[in-house]
């Protein structure tokens, strides 16, 4: 079997060895940077890197094409261009409806694995094992080249699932598009609010809040356009729910405030409950010095009791010297873990 | 020296035990729930109980108001009617406008302390230590009256800091009040795009700026409520940040969408390096199998160098087995710390 990448920076790379590996494919890499390409051949990720995309997609079975956001649609219609009649097409943008080509050889696809480290040299051929990888067939795909893509992917450890592309991006636009446009409204407004001010360390739910205001401007500027439409409807409809917050606030309902703040822990609870946040969990509350060790004496102990921490966070004071480790265990053990770190002499809740 | 607390929950509570052992004070509770009285006489956080508010805080230096959100601004007024024209009186609520009192013997305060773990029977004396502690007095306190809580609290071991009321309510607005309520609009949105899919876990950017969705109806709906000028003021920006936004997706701005992003990478920056995120910190992504144990094992190693590790988070692949985890440490340490990992044998970041 041939395999053909498209762009093999972090996440091309590692389908290319993934693919060596363990679909003992011969995988040739099209990548314009030849400090890049020469790097994949050298980790053994490709067989060879034609300098032309023809020649790499020659005789391939399936392409992936991992170009970057803002050429990936080109460049999957130039992959289309040179690829024969029988190979499977493929790509891993993290938007799919801006990324349908019609042409029954083409699957939009996009693996939930990654992370910020770009660039081959961070590639691994174990980045898709267990991970979803969503796949968007549309009425023209041929149902061969997307049973061979399925089981490609399986092999290589990824979880294949078939979704509506409009489905995919509206949901990605509400669990990740939209998080980071309100992290990022809440970095200005606390700016423009602390600015010239002198004050302490901000709360935790502003901290966790924020974690990715500003991530990767070049790639965000590229995600939010590429999924424009739906993270359109995104923004409008929290603009909406803002706007509804507001006239609860204007009435000084208290009781139609404590409604929609409870509303939103049961919708909370169930997306808990439906595994969407991870798991069922349950949070074990800590009070700490904060002291080097402190967080391995508390993992120690469960890891100790076979106890899995899916979940850590330490809140410090504000000058660091004490603060609270908020530990997130499977409901199942909670009540174990609790008593485990009672015995190590910390008050936990 | 007397000290008078109304209400003894987990903060009062604390303010009592706090104020019997590093004041030696003789400590007067009153506590309309006679359980919870009982309780904190039991406890040791207080000398007597008297069932009525003017025999608490008769002969008291400072009364402080620890009474729940809902009922605090009258409790306050009921305070100042019984309190000595020499008495100190204060409050612990989290904003501080609607509390205010026209009174010279009156000084808003709102320790950063507190937590979740509601009721007497978590308090303790220490949970001050290292806190701030913010006091809004007005143009007609008095020097001497402020003077005395200042002190008072320094004892206890807690930073007070002065501040105008409507910066306060400005600053909880933007820092802990708007972070919650854009909580609540994103899981309803996540709740109504993934009703009835069976979709794998979400990402963390999603539960991280969720995890405060939903928190305590009861507290947050007072909350909401007590700052509500400052959080529709919050409010109405994060609308017009919204469609600020919405104008630059319309026009397919990259670049300009580049600079939005960009923008809040800076701001994100600045609030770091001004200590507001906790202090100047570095990322470091660890690429780790997620079992028992391999928390305790970075967190060993990194303590047992005497590198401390201000926060953590894992974050699971969607099944569990395998995850990364994002240790921030101090930015002199990073390097260091980046190399102990290193040697573990896990690939860092």
């Amino acid at each position: 079997m041939k395999v053909c990448v498209v762009g093999v920076g972090l996440v091309g790379g590692s389908i290319a060895l993934a693919a060596r590996e363990r679909l003992g494919a011969h995988v040739s890499g099209y990548e314009p940077d030849r400090v890049a390409a020469q790097r994949a051949l050298e980790m053994g990720a490709l067989d060879d890197a034609p300098e032309s995309l023809g020649e790499a997609v020659v005789d391939a079975e399936i392409a992936f094409v991992a170009a970057p956001l803002g050429v990936l649609r080109e460049t999957v219609l130039e992959t289309l261009a040179v690829a024969a009649p029988g190979c499977t097409v493929t790509d891993v943008g993290s938007t799919k409806r801006a990324i349908l080509a019609d042409d029954q050889r083409f699957i939009g696809g996009h693996p939930l694995a990654g992370g910020e480290s770009a660039g081959v040299a961070h590639a691994r051929a174990d980045l898709f094992v267990d991970a979803t990888w969503y796949l968007t067939p549309t009425r023209t795909t041929s149902g061969v080249l997307y049973e061979r893509l399925h089981r490609a992917l399986t092999t290589i450890g990824a979880r294949p699932t078939a979704v509506d592309a409009e489905v995919h991006d509206r949901m990605m636009a509400a669990v990740s598009h939209l998080p980071h446009v309100v992290a990022n409204l809440l970095v200005a407004q606390a700016s423009g609010v602390l600015g010239g001010e002198t004050l302490p360390a901000t709360g935790p739910s502003f901290r966790d809040a924020t974690r990715v205001a500003g991530a990767n401007p070049a790639l965000w500027a590229d995600i939010m356009l590429a999924n424009r439409d739906a993270l359109l409807r995104s923004v409008a409809e929290a603009a909406t729910g803002l706007d509804e917050l507001r006239v609860l606030l204007e009435a000084g309902d208290v009781s139609a405030l404590y409604d929609w703040q409870h509303d939103a822990a049961k919708q909370r609870a169930a997306l808990l409950e439906a595994g969407e946040l991870g798991g069922p969990t349950q949070r074990l509350r800590v009070a700490v010095p904060n002291r080097p060790g402190v967080v391995a004496e508390l993992a120690l102990k469960l890891g100790g009791a076979g106890i899995n921490i899916s979940d850590l966070s330490l809140t410090p004071a504000p000058d660091g010297t004490r603060g609270e480790v908020a530990l997130w265990v499977s409901t199942a053990d909670a009540p174990r873990a609790g008593q485990l770190i009672a015995e190590l002499g910390f008050a936990v809740a």
